[in-house]
């Protein structure tokens, strides 16, 4: 049992959810693992991380992201909440392996920025895992453990995709999700991911796009004389890891290419207006629709 | 002549610039005109400041950008130096209008982002005249001289675009880039298009586009909730004027065309690998050409 007398700075401590969430294992110890492990700690009675990489494991404890590490996959069954904080593909893959080893009455949640497929795979689990699809929204743009800032979590959105009627699932999902200082927002897969598609998917890919479009353009010394904090703004998240992006683009690639779609109509519109008089009328109308997000 | 006793904190202050310089007019008292303003009182001999709208010109005077307000356009003529900063295509119209009755010596530069046009119409002043395109890459978001931060010219790139062989134009230019804390780079107009359209007026577009997008993808609550930090950075340019922005797409549509096609093919490329292998090695190439760029 963890001492919970002094809780750390910066971590909400909502009551009883340290009984409420019990012995909570991480499955990835990279950045979004060892965020969630550092805001759980004093949270959850324990934390315990594993990552196929036993290195990656070990530089997330050392960030005291976790009590300790698990030495194996099939070990991860033996905590009360399992925590699956890899790329979406393995998600889906883990869940399958899962399936045969955790306990009834476990509770399942993941992390990844893609919905659908996983709830999917959840869907696969006994009926008596309490399996529920989350996204937290928040993070950096730097991979493994060094990039993880458990602050981020505090007033972020933290989406959470029903697998099926389970309402233990929700309440223990709210309970994480609120215990890291996170706002649960349920919210269904589908609906999810084609939101998800236009509001980071797609600004990702624009990043990258953006990028290699700058690069071409000329000499590179002429074109980093040009770049402006504007450009630098614009392509901040292709500084991504590129295997994390890769990972929720593929996952989520139906919305992703109708999400493209509908930017290159965006954009077709604005071409349009070059010649007319509706420019700035349109320009203003983006402009109040950014003044909306905040 | 002013006191240049007391060099103001933050301005650099080029030897003999004030004797140079001499008197500065400066045509258009929003952002780019006050910044200039602010960056240029003690270092000329004196700084006037036109606009066609007196209130914007006395906004910038209470900012200080100035030491009087001029009362007409023909009364600009007086000054040793004319800084047109206005939007593209009034600086055409201005340098059409001004043709006339600038003094021979005289020595004339825009702000403008997009300068073939321009350079193209101080080609048309007499050839006493020395007259340079020029392109301070600095700049904020908010519209008028509130939104002037002169310090944001410090280290910036001055492009300078010479009009024809004129070895005083391009001195004066250098003395005033230098002495508003710029590093002056000298590019060919047509060139400059083409890179500032990638670096500079395509993210502006792509960002308007995206929000665009964002704000027709669902319920603004659900939007809302959705939009992380990334999509704030990646839409952070669609809170620029509309008029500004307007302006230097259509002074520079062509290439702003080119630019968007350029990036719908980077796209293009990206959803194309989502099936592949290669996705990762794309968005690694996307990631190293944004580290370039620094």
């Amino acid at each position: 049992v963890t001492d919970r007398s002094a809780p750390r700075a910066g971590v909400a401590t909502t009551g009883g959810a340290s009984l409420e969430l019990g012995r909570v294992a991480i499955v990835g110890a990279g950045q979004a693992g060892t965020m969630l492990g550092l805001a759980l700690r004093g949270v959850a009675a324990e934390v315990a991380l594993f990552d196929r990489n036993p290195v990656a494991a070990e530089a997330s404890l050392r960030r005291k992201a976790g009590d300790r590490t698990i030495p194996s996959l099939d070990r991860v069954a033996e905590a009360d909440v399992v925590v699956l904080a890899v790329p979406v593909p393995e998600i889906v893959k883990l869940l399958d392996q899962l399936a045969g080893v955790l306990r009834d009455g476990t509770f399942v949640v993941d992390t990844g920025s893609a919905k659908a497929a996983v709830v999917e795979a959840m869907g696969r689990l006994p009926a008596a895992v309490h399996a529920i699809g989350g996204h937290p929204m928040a993070g950096t743009e730097r991979a493994g453990a060094e990039g993880a800032e458990p602050l981020a979590l505090r007033g972020a959105t933290f989406v959470l995709t029903p697998v099926r009627e389970d309402p233990v699932a929700l309440r223990l999902a709210s309970i994480l999700a609120e215990a890291v200082g996170s706002r649960p927002v349920v919210m269904d897969a589908k609906v999810h991911d084609r939101l998800v598609a236009r509001t980071s998917h797609l600004p990702h890919l624009l990043a990258f796009a953006l990028a290699a479009v700058t690069a071409r353009a000329g000499a590179p010394d002429e074109v980093a004389a040009l770049a402006s904090t504007g450009l630098e703004g614009a392509t901040r998240l292709a500084r991504s890891d590129p295997a994390m992006v890769a990972g929720f683009l593929r996952a989520n690639a139906d919305e992703v290419r109708a999400a493209a779609a509908d930017l290159s109509e965006a954009v077709d519109e604005v071409l349009a207006a070059l010649g007319g008089d509706g420019l700035e009328d349109l320009l203003a109308k983006g402009r109040s629709a950014v003044e909306r997000l905040r």
